[in-house]
C-alpha cells in the first residue's frame, strides 16, 4: 500500500505559450466525498488540447490542471466516504486533474478496474465509457436490433462506443479517415466502416439500402455531417453531438426532422453535475461490466507516454494518426 | 336518433384550377374497426390549405377528401366496435374525410363531446388536442413548474396549447401577429404575449431575463426563429416543430445544442399510426377531460361558415385573421 506523499508532480501550462511543464505542489487533501488517488494512468481527450489553447475553460469549481480521467489506487479518503478504502484500485472521472501523480476525485464517478484490466487499459475507460452510455443509450435510447452510426470511430469514444453498440445488441456502421482504420473498426464489430475522406457516407448508406433506416446516430463532427445525418436517420430516429469538430454552424434543410419524427440532441459530460454522473456510473456498472469482465468489450490503447512526454502525446493525438486512446503513465 | 342517408354531401377539389364544389356520392360503409359519424361541424386546418394545393398528399390509405377532425352523431358501427353505439355524440380525428356531411373514423380517434361544449365547439378539439398532447406532452415532456413558449399562439393549436398548458401548472409566453391578438392570449392564460411583427422576441425573452429559462418551445414558423428558439432556450430545453411556416431552411449555429444539451424534435400528427394515436387519446382522457369538462379549458371558435361557404372560410384562414378555430357546419 502507497503513502501519500507530500507533493505532487503535474503538467502546467504556461499562460503566455500555451507550451507544458511538469511542475510541483502541495498534494490535495480530499474535500468530504472524495478521495485522493496515487495516479498510475491518465486518458488523453480531445477536450485537453482546447483546454491548453485556452478554449474549454474548466468549470469554476474544478481543478483547473488537464486531465479528465485516471486510474490508480486510493491514498486517502474524505470524510463521507464509505464505499471506497483506502489501497482500493480504481479508475476514475476526476473534476479535472488528472495529468499529475496524485489527483482527488468525487466518488461518485469511481468504478472498479474490471478484472482482468492493466491500470493503463482502465485509465482509457471513464470518460469513454460515461460519454458513451449517457449520449448514445441515455440521450438516444439506443434499443437491441437498431441501427446506429458512430462517426469518428477511430477515436477513443468511437472505438469503445463500436463494441459497447455491438455488446448490447445494436448494428453498427461508422465512419473513420483511412482505410486503414477502418479495416480495424470493421474487425471491432463494425457492420461497415466507411472512409469519409474518399467516400461520402450518406452516398454509402444509401447504396446500401440504408437510407431512412438509420435509428441513432453519435457525431462529433457536425459541420456538413449535419445535413447529411438528417437525411439518412430513421423516422424517430436520434442524432446525438458530443462535438463540432467540422464546425457548429450549417445551413440545414429541416423539413425530414418534421416529417421523420427526428430527435436532434447533444452534450458535453463536463458540464453535467455529480447527481446526473452518479446515475451513469451506476447504469454502467450494470450494463456494461458484465461485459468488460466477460471480456467481450476491451478498450483500444494507442499509445502510452510517460508524463515528462506530454508535449509529444499532445502532438500525436493533434495529429489524427491515433485509433483508440492515448494513456500518459506516471 | 339518426337514419343513415344514402348519399353524401361532401368537398371535391377542382384538380384542374385547386377551387372547391359540393359533391354527391354513396355514404361510406365503416370497416371493421371504424363508425359512421353524421358529421354536424367539422375543424379547419392549415393542413387542408396544403391538401388544397397538392402540398400535403393524403396518405395511401386515408381519405381523399379534406377534413382532419369532426363532432357529430354514430350513425353504424363496424364490426370489431364495442365502446361506441349507435347514436353517442363524439368528436374524433379521422383519417382524412371530415369536409362531409357524413363521414368514417377509427374508433381509436373518437373522444366523447365533454360535458356542456356545443357540437360546434368539440370539433375545434380532437386536431388540437392531439397536436399539443403529442408535442408538448409526450415528446416535449413539460412539467408543472416549466416555462414554455407557444409560437402561432393565436392558431388554434396555439390557443388551446396556452389554455391547456396553463391548466396543468406551465407558465406560459407566446407570440402572435397583432397586438389585439395578443391582449386576448394574455388574458387567456399567458403571462406575456409578444407581438413578433413589432417585437423581436428572443429579445423581449431577455429583456425580461427569460435567456436560457425557457424549458420547451412549441413552434410552427421555423425559418429565422429557429435560431432565436435555440438561444432562448434552457438547459436540457425541448424545442418542438410542426411546420415551418417561415421556412424549413436555416443557416443555424449548434454550440448551444451542445452546450445546453437541447433536444429539438418535431412531427406530423397525421404521419403517425393508428396505436401512437389511440395512446395520445387515452392520456388526453385521463389529464385534459376533467379540465374540458371542469371549464377551465374551453377551444376558442373564431367563426363557423355553412359547408357551402368554404371556400369563404379557406380565404379566412389564408388571410391569418382569426383568433382560434374556423369551423364548417353542415
Amino acid at each position: 500500500m502507497s503513502s501519500t506523499p507530500e507533493y505532487r508532480r503535474y503538467v502546467a501550462i504556461n499562460t503566455e505559450d500555451r507550451s507544458l511543464s511538469i511542475e510541483q505542489e502541495p498534494v490535495p487533501v480530499p474535500a468530504p466525498g472524495e478521495v485522493l488517488i496515487k495516479v498510475y494512468a491518465a486518458g488523453l481527450n480531445r477536450a485537453d488540447l482546447l483546454q491548453r489553447k485556452g478554449l474549454y475553460p474548466p468549470p469554476a469549481d474544478a481543478s483547473p490542471i488537464m486531465g479528465l480521467e485516471v486510474a490508480g489506487e486510493v491514498l486517502t479518503v474524505g470524510t463521507d466516504v464509505s464505499n471506497w478504502q483506502v489501497g482500493d484500485k480504481i479508475c476514475a472521472l476526476t473534476h479535472g486533474g488528472g495529468y499529475a501523480d496524485c489527483t482527488v476525485a468525487p466518488v461518485s464517478q469511481c468504478l472498479p478496474i474490471p478484472a482482468g484490466f492493466s491500470m493503463t487499459e482502465a485509465a482509457a475507460l471513464p470518460e469513454a465509457l460515461l460519454t458513451v452510455w449517457h449520449n448514445i443509450f441515455q440521450r438516444a435510447a439506443l434499443q437491441a436490433g437498431e441501427k446506429v452510426l458512430i462517426h469518428g470511430g477511430a477515436s477513443g469514444i468511437g472505438t469503445l462506443g463500436i463494441a459497447i453498440c455491438r455488446a448490447l445488441g445494436g448494428e453498427v456502421y461508422t465512419t473513420a479517415g483511412t482505410d486503414k482504420k477502418c479495416q480495424a473498426l470493421q474487425k471491432l464489430g463494425a457492420t461497415r466502416a466507411i472512409n469519409y475522406k474518399t467516400e461520402d457516407f450518406e452516398q454509402v448508406i444509401t447504396e446500401l439500402e440504408l437510407k431512412d433506416k438509420i435509428n441513432v446516430i453519435l457525431d462529433m463532427a457536425g459541420g456538413d455531417f449535419i445535413q447529411k445525418n438528417i437525411n439518412i436517420a430513421a423516422p424517430e430516429g436520434r442524432i446525438v453531438y458530443i462535438a463540432f469538430i467540422r464546425g457548429a454552424r450549417a445551413e440545414v434543410n429541416f423539413a425530414p426532422l418534421l416529417m421523420k419524427r427526428l430527435t436532434i440532441t447533444g452534450s458535453t459530460l463536463r458540464a453535467q453535475n455529480f447527481a446526473q454522473k452518479a446515475v451513469m456510473v451506476e447504469e454502467i456498472l450494470e450494463h456494461i461490466y458484465p461485459h468488460l469482465e466477460g471480456g467481450t468489450i476491451r478498450p483500444i490503447v494507442d499509445r502510452v507516454f510517460p508524463l515528462n512526454e506530454v508535449e509529444q502525446a499532445h502532438a500525436h493525438m493533434q495529429s489524427g494518426q491515433h485509433m483508440g486512446k492515448i494513456i500518459l503513465e506516471m
